[in-house]
């Protein structure tokens, strides 16, 4: 099984992360891609960066991006003063899938956030992603909640 | 329709809000309440108060607190950068149910994100309890999502 590097996101990923999360279903109505980068990116980058409780990984191969995702830590009052971790925008490049990195990134999410101290990990999935249940069942969770969302 | 006023909870608030969370069904087996009040509270609101992106709001009707809700303002890549409000902790005073109050502090919530330039507000709810679904839909939500958990 190759190696896998896992590293804080930079400005220079920024390219190959945005056609990364273009390259999805779901994704690629939603995503700018343009040359130069859009604004909205290298702000939302910094953003992250500017925030101790974010982190945007970057999963690399042989040097080469092929995933990313976003680690949120959310401190609490609830359940003892319990942190959340919270896993966001999960993307592995499609030349890649199909060969358990999906399942190593959550792994290393879940080790990240224990080493963290947090008592939780969170993810919502969106319903029309049939293969997402049985993905996230295998890995220990729970499908517990109901994940509302409202657009503005 | 009584006013009710929305700030952020303070250090003097915690015995209060901690009785709050514990006084619910599925919470009475996950707070600590105890006199003088554990560490691990004020702990858990000095991380929220560092945290720019987080806000624990005490909601209080004739200068009693009756209800609390945490908002997360969560930046990320994914939808051209864009930023997300999630509502955490919801709870209301048992003596105070019933009235409405609940959909004014989501929708007090909603605002807030609004304000705050994000483009999606998101919640997960338990699916043991079974009103939720009816309310956070009556205020526009769509539970296209399913709400994954897993304790560590």
């Amino acid at each position: 099984m190759p190696a896998l590097i896992f590293r804080k996101a930079v400005q220079t990923d920024l390219r190959t992360l945005i056609l990364l999360l273009a390259d999805d279903e779901l994704g690629q109505n939603r995503e700018t891609v343009s040359d130069p980068i859009a604004d909205c990116y290298i702000r939302a980058l910094k953003a992250i960066e500017e925030d101790q409780n974010q982190l945007l990984v970057a999963v690399l191969e042989d040097d080469q991006i092929i995933g990313c995702m976003q680690l949120s830590y959310i401190p609490g009052l609830s359940r003892s003063g319990m942190w959340r971790g919270q896993i966001e925008s999960v993307r592995i490049a499609p030349s890649h899938r199909g060969r358990g990195i999906g399942h190593r990134m959550i792994e290393w999410a879940i080790e990240n956030f224990r080493e963290r101290g947090c008592g939780l990990v969170q993810l919502t999935s969106d319903k029309t992603r049939p293969d997402a249940l049985r993905f996230y069942s295998s890995l220990g969770f729970a499908p517990t909640h109901e994940g509302f969302k409202l657009s503005l």
